[in-house]
């Protein structure tokens, strides 16, 4: 899901199923919605732009390193952007029947196993955010694991984890679960309570963005400072819902770059 | 589950319900066996070891840090060990109803929401292991975030993580999820390859390590050249089951370590 797709590695597998998964979603989103856009991880091109108009963002399978290993923490990640923002978002995991939904200005929920609808975060009453060393963080290392950016992901790492005596934030822990779409859904959940993420693409955060906001939390970008982000940002910072310390929050962690800022092409 | 209890961090949460799980748990084994002896994370006192008499071994909760912050991988890990082996091991998430088990000598299998009982590894013929550059590799940073044993899970996890050009492994990906014995379950399942843990304690060990030897998988020493390992190490390198290649991976990762070692007291 992270590689640049010009730089591919063996982290970065790209199976048939994914083909297929992809061709079969849109044929069946262009037969109902013919006059909308389509934009997906397996048929873009270098230079593809969302547009303004009614756009399906769509990631056939998000966590393909996992889905090749049978871990199951895989999704279909399924977008709707209008004027460039989230509007529609669902996420479905197959492997453990776990359904994300969200809609701008309705609400999101899961639904697990055939279970109920649980409105999204499955608190009704999330706590506040605390500094970084109440945080249960989510870390990826992703797939370029070489240069600029993983040299700043290894610093923030031990930045994060390293104890207050030796100049470190001290998290809670770290979790790595290898989709970020199904990472983003634990944050609106309320399961996660931060998660910085580079060089991911469109379809992999445009269908999670919408849950992750309409169960409160926020998307910033990943870049200190930034607090506006674009779905195509390609480095994110996300924060769940909670009736206070987002900001601080956002800002300790931005403090752990020291200044620098994962570096992607858009 | 990871921290010296005599040096507990704001990672090492320990809930009134951890010891109320205990308590109804032993309270209960006792009822039943009598004449089995019970060591329990929460019962637990310095010094106390092991006999090769019938003895349950139990953490009420595993992944405490995922149990606070509502993050649905912890569980109750159930093993009972003979002449210091694990001879019997369920392991529990109900927050994903997700219930693996194991009999020395007859196999292990995991059940979930419900569902049919399937043996372990899912995959009936599992894929060789190859070497770590085609790993799923599960690497938790712990709860000790200062010294040596610090310092070496970081050095480990670029060598593991760094592209080959760099020096390092180039492993396919590395998951974190919180809890030593659903981590081993999950290499009996076979979805992951390859997870390394020290300063746990028999209790996140022993029912899962069952469940995995059931299903091919094995259990050598964190520390490089030692192939058997006991219960009580606290430093294990677990691998999962394979027709060929778990000898290999193992030699494999344990260079990473550059000829140290993780060291706790035992």
């Amino acid at each position: 899901m992270n590689a640049d797709p010009a730089q591919q590695t063996a982290t970065d597998i790209v199976t048939e199923c994914d083909k297929a998964v992809e061709a079969m979603v849109s044929a069946a989103l262009a037969e109902k919605y013919p006059s909308f856009s389509f934009m997906g991880e397996e048929t873009y091109k270098p230079g593809m732009r969302l547009g303004p108009e009614p756009t399906f963002v769509v990631d056939p399978i998000d966590g393909t390193t996992n889905f090749v290993h049978g871990f199951p923490n895989a999704c279909i990640s399924l977008g709707l952007a209008i004027d460039r923002r989230p509007a529609i978002g669902v996420v479905y995991n197959p492997f453990q029947d776990l359904l994300y939904g969200g809609i701008a200005g309705h609400g999101s929920y899961v639904t697990r196993a055939g279970g109920p609808k649980r409105s999204l975060p499955l608190s009704g009453n999330p706590p506040p955010l605390g500094a970084l060393d109440s945080a249960l963080v989510c870390f990826e290392i992703g797939a370029d694991r070489s240069g600029h950016n993983y040299e700043l992901k290894l610093d923030v790492f031990r930045k994060l984890t390293a104890s207050k005596l030796d100049g470190g934030h001290m998290v809670h822990s770290t979790r790595a679960l290898g989709s970020a779409a199904l990472n983003i859904c634990a944050l609106a959940a309320g399961q996660l309570d931060i998660y910085w993420e580079g060089g991911c693409w469109a379809w992999d955060v445009c269908a999670a963005w919408c849950i992750l906001a309409e169960a409160g939390g926020r998307m910033v970008s990943g870049t200190p400072g930034q607090w506006e982000s674009a779905v195509e940002g390609r480095n994110y910072l996300c924060v769940r819902g909670a009736p206070s310390g987002q900001e601080n929050l956002v800002e300790e962690f931005w403090s752990t770059m020291g200044g620098r800022t994962l570096v992607y092409d858009s």
